[in-house]
């Protein structure tokens, strides 16, 4: 028996999601939060956890856990829903809306689960390409609309690998003329402080993307999504009862109880993202790109893969994006530590010619 | 916009997965293991889980914890997938396999998420009633399966709800047969002790899932697909990349160390079991049915829906299958500890007429 032949063709053309596994003593590949929980917080965290009975389920649906942050976010219990990350989120999105011959359309570049997860759920994928500034091509997406509306449209913001929020307005006039959902992706908000949150109830077709994976709580897998009831009530079904572990939802509530000391180092962050930008910006032949986020996306006068390898030899991961177009020769750091930052200025500066 | 109009169908027939949210002091429906943690494993575990940093992503595909099960199971690493929970496993292969006109063989009454996963993945169900034993209709799947090949099939063994094994020639006759992927959920094992594990590599098409949740470890969704490395290849590209969340990568590893501790607490459970079981026979109107699992089935001469309500009004939470048909008053009790288990045969015994 070949089990290939059962398997369905958008599985089989993809390739799987290469994360890098070795550990390396300074690590920003992964747009993680350089700092651990503040050595105050940690006593009361571990004791929260010891208390958790192992032997049960979790709460189906972390109904309690759901109607804290609705009310953080100014929203209703039945607009929340909570993943075990974003990307559990995404995937229920996708395999929602996956009706026969339903795309999803997907500005380039971006966060790559976007495309993985829609193509495994059987949805076809429309990659519009961003203008040269990475800023979303509305003329580009208005002819391809025309001609398929997507079921759904995802948008980061700020996008991944880029760095950049998309202009307002694009976004705006995308909520206001599509027929679709628009998923408009926040994970990098503590870096940018940009939300349509208030505008939420505006929009009809606008869904909500938020995690704690970038403010310190990226082991334990904690997304949420904020739609619609009318949407909620049926990706709902599709979730998962037992998406979220015991110890997920615990973390989400100690999250909330102590949001101001998470939020000061998201601050912390923000500065050092600001001074490593400055710092970048002095290398000849270095390229930072402005960035909402909590990394920053460059492009350089040299052959990216070279640099990447060397910087890995010296014990620093980063991310290399290099590919023909738009991409060639572009990396991304995550904002580190400030000494964590100097390393890699310093090694960066060493290896480049 | 109606957002209806974007959702799959299969998914908005769907009603979503009830489980029951209040607290109940005995809680018999969830087929928990009763017991806590031992005592003497507590501090250790927990020092455990404080030395994990929080703000780092968990290892994508937990790949060192995947080779130590495997080795624990008996099969090759690249036979082993590790998944939140057996449900995301299901899911998974769901996804993979959910080809246009695609089917799942689904024998009935079993476990609801076969069916719920599969029509939410798109797949076909195709649901084939149990004999009046209980037991596989080979006659009626395999007419079925003339008709119609499925992609997948799943057998419960032991099955859930009503507790008892097919027959193992029933199964192997499938396993030859069948053309597709045969899943064989052994859930229960360590209260079943049988398992197809050692004839694992003689059958090119079968998949067997195993799960850490009734052992003690419900809290931390944590489930073990072994299957062929081709297939297993395949679904590593369906799975999300940091599906594992770090704490339970950790309590995976932490049961393996101690294993032994929590198969004593499952043989403590099968005695449990069997006083239990003997305790029910005695009680007039009430026909307990063999079990090889955690939780025993029983037929009522007395409308169930009653009998139901009245538990719970006592503070018991049981499971009622009450439906037209084979399951016509119905429950369904899982082993509890030995007080509990006293205390639900006493309000059943006032209960009853």
């Amino acid at each position: 028996m070949d089990i290939r032949t059962l398997i369905k063709e958008e599985v089989l053309a993809q390739r799987a999601y290469g994360v890098e596994n070795a550990a390396f003593p300074v690590k920003l590949d992964a747009n993680e939060n350089p700092l651990a929980m503040p050595e105050e917080l940690r006593g009361r965290f571990s004791a929260m956890l010891s208390s958790i009975p192992l032997n049960r389920y979790p709460e189906p649906g972390s109904p309690a856990l759901a109607a804290r942050f609705a009310k953080a976010f100014g929203v209703g219990r039945d607009q929340v829903m909570i993943g075990s990350g974003s990307d559990e989120l995404i995937q229920i999105l996708c395999t929602a809306v996956a009706r026969p011959g339903a795309e999803a359309m997907i500005p380039v570049p971006t966060f790559a689960m976007y495309r993985i997860t829609s193509q495994n759920a059987g949805l076809t994928v429309a990659a519009v390409p961003l203008d040269g500034m990475f800023d979303l091509d509305l003329a580009a997406m208005r002819e391809r609309i025309a001609a398929h509306p997507p079921a759904l449209t995802f948008l980061a913001w700020p996008n991944n690998p880029t760095g950049n929020c998309f202009s307002r307005e694009r976004v705006e006039a995308i909520l206001r003329e599509w027929p679709g959902i628009v998923v408009v992706d926040e994970a990098y908000f503590h870096f940018s402080g940009k939300t349509l949150l208030p505008e939420f109830n505006r929009h009809e077709n606008l869904v909500i993307l938020r995690t704690l994976s970038k403010v310190g709580f990226a082991a334990m897998r904690i997304g949420f999504l904020i739609g619609p009831p009318a949407l909620v009530h049926e990706l709902d079904k599709v979730r998962l009862p037992y998406n979220l572990n015991a110890m997920s939802q615990a973390a989400a509530g100690f999250y909330l109880d102590h949001e101001e000391a998470f939020l000061r180092q998201a601050e912390e962050i923000r500065g050092w993202r600001d001074e490593l930008f400055a710092a970048m910006k002095t290398i000849p032949g270095v390229h930072p790109r402005p960035t909402d986020a909590n990394f920053i996306f460059f492009g350089c006068d040299f052959d990216t893969d070279r640099v990447y390898g060397q910087l890995m030899e010296r014990g620093i991961l980063i991310k290399n994006f290099n590919a023909p177009g738009a991409m060639r020769n572009h990396m991304r750091v995550t904002v580190g530590t400030r000494e964590e930052n100097r390393l890699f200025i310093e090694a960066l500066k060493d290896i480049i010619p």
